[in-house]
């Protein structure tokens, strides 16, 4: 039984599930910090990984340690109600919880009061979620244009309209905005809701609770709440 | 700390490390086939894997298991000699031995013997190395033609001429021969050998020692022994 070590953790402005995006890389204004653990703060083991334009994080679905295998699961953008096979998706609940994203490598600062630290973009990932490696995304290996997507390549994922009322973008930083106007226009409710659907969701944000509701193609943002 | 549960294990033409293309993919000629263990024979497990082309694995590096954290690395394709930061390399002297590998998924039997099996292509692994994941290769968010790679961008792998006598190619089985030729095209000597190396040099593969010498351009196999 091998035994793993965390790293690292990744700091992102997601401090819950909902409203993460579904893969890493869909969302380049998302921007993340990787802050190692204690054992692992030695800036010579970055050496050279400036020279990247990407990395893949090997990273632990902390929230979704399940103890029995379960052959097969129901991803929310085929409705929920589907099941395929746990190895034909990249769902969390999986024999060893391990999760795989390829993230933009924006920045290296090699000395912080928290030792050196990888700015990156576009993580798909909770905040504080544990790393167990990090690695350099090589084109020669990595990258497959010709790659079908089996049946990923089917779903289709309209996107939303936003409308912000400005007096609720107002608190929002400015530099989060982008982000957050992305995260909201790339539909974050699960693919199961009903059709004519009136809820009203709350999307978690940088320090911000954001609440919408849907009607056909747009998404009205009602209510904006420090958290 | 996490635990990791080997879910399957991979069966390669690999039963030592030397001769192992540096990265998956490289070798679409090399066939492989993975084997569940017990616990996770269970064919829904793979239901619509059949639509992907392309899957990961994530496995462990079963020789090199270190126990002290070392932050440099020094790669054998930068010449030996020259220390990279471990997080800048793919190299397997890690702080969690995993490996991550991009395979082509050639075909799915559901029901053997040994229960279900993939068939793949292009594994750079050791025959019997154990799997602790295997994910579908989404396109949409791990293919990134734009992506820059580091140093590995400035390696040069010049192609080497293979001169396979007849006689000494007779007893490798047919279906392997494009894959060992292309194996020792690839000049599988480490990036540190001397201009000049006289030595002789030997690739186990499919049950055989290949042993050969290099001169300039051209690999020439002079003995074939079966193991």
């Amino acid at each position: 039984m091998q035994t793993l070590d965390i790293i690292a953790r990744i700091h992102t402005d997601f401090p819950a599930k909902f409203g993460i995006p579904r893969q890493s890389g869909l969302i380049d204004a998302l921007k993340s910090t990787i802050v190692f653990e204690e054992a692992y703060r030695d800036a010579s083991a970055l050496r050279g990984i400036e020279g990247y334009s990407h990395l893949w994080l090997i990273w632990q679905f902390s929230e979704s340690v399940t103890t029995r295998f379960s052959p097969t699961v129901k991803p929310p953008r085929l409705g929920g109600n589907r099941r395929v096979g746990v190895f034909a998706t990249r769902s969390p609940f999986r024999p060893n919880p391990l999760g795989l994203s390829c993230v933009r490598l924006e920045g290296v600062e090699l000395s912080t009061p928290r030792g050196p630290v990888l700015h990156v973009a576009g993580a798909d990932l909770l905040d504080g979620t544990p790393i167990y490696d990090i690695k350099p995304y090589l084109p020669y290996a990595d990258c497959h244009p010709d790659a079908v997507g089996g049946f990923t390549d089917a779903i289709d994922y309209p996107r939303l309209k936003v409308d912000f009322p400005q007096a609720l973008l107002n608190p929002i930083p400015p530099d989060k905005r982008d982000a957050l106007m992305e995260v909201l226009a790339q539909d974050p409710r699960p693919g199961y809701r009903h059709a004519g659907d009136a809820r009203r969701y709350g999307v978690q944000f940088a320090g911000f609770d954001v609440r919408f509701v849907v009607e056909g193609d747009v998404l009205k943002v009602v209510d904006v709440e420090a958290l």
